[in-house]
């Protein structure tokens, strides 16, 4: 039995690697909204791991780390984003690969927002860089902004992707 | 005010290319035990998208057009596969990046299950290919399986990742 035997799977995380944790934690707590669950080092490797997520209204962060820890693998939909140490400050660190240009791969996480208007004017507002302003292209209403790192993050409203797709 | 601005907003998707939606398809429906929530046709531009999600206990998929678009949108940890035509059947198609080999940027999506070690027994059992078996290297207990385009999924428990984080 399929159902059974995969009951209780949750889509917990998507890992993307980013150059300099500083920038991203502000961006995607800052720009997106996000919290940082929490956050690991692994010194003996050289990395750390930090939790992007948005946390339900009235929703707190469990203050026991263990406890923390099994809260934060139970849900969904968090970003994890890895620093390999000193990509930050090293000249020759070339930067990561979006997977938008070849070769291509991942293409972008989207997040639903109450207004993309609203939203993108603010991303303006904090000097964003777009790939797609809502109304550029056949597709109105829907954006694509580019996190620190150049990673493609669509910006989407359930309403406005329901008349888009009543096209089809 | 951050938190105002950004009330609402829910990480809905993360997108990924695909090479053949019907192997994808059988994975990600059949294997991780995700439904396909809805698909659409984009003919002009020769691309198809398919939505793939965990359905609560007792959800069901609004038989609305209309309404399961918005449905869709609305709800968190989506896995949206995009099929661009032809490249199932195309002998140049190389395939996609999985971002872990250079140049690196995405690194894996992760579920969460209730066992790693059933659930990667199973695995076994349906031929999927592993990165790292729960035993493989010092962390135990977590897993990395490879979907048909080579894309890198971890396999993780709340329970299992509380130990190794106790450990840091």
């Amino acid at each position: 039995m399929i159902e059974s035997a995969t009951k209780g799977f949750v889509m917990n995380q998507t890992m993307l690697r980013v150059k300099d944790p500083k920038r991203s934690l502000e961006f995607y707590s800052n720009v997106l909204g996000m919290t940082m669950l929490d956050s690991y080092k692994f010194p003996t490797m050289k990395f750390s791991l930090y939790f992007m997520g948005y946390l339900e209204e009235n929703e707190t962060i469990p203050d026991d780390r263990a406890e923390r820890s099994e809260w934060l693998f139970s849900r969904p939909a968090l970003v994890e984003l890895t620093h390999n140490w000193g990509t930050e400050s090293d000249p020759e660190f070339k930067g990561y690969h979006d997977g938008n240009q070849e070769p291509q791969g991942f293409g972008h996480i989207g997040i639903s927002v109450p207004d993309v208007y609203e939203a993108c004017k603010r991303f303006e507002d904090l000097e964003v860089e777009f790939v797609k302003r809502p109304d550029d292209g056949s597709m109105k209403g829907l954006a694509f902004i580019k996190d620190p790192d150049g990673y493609w993050i669509e910006i989407l409203n359930p309403k406005g992707l329901k008349q888009i797709v009543s096209t089809l």
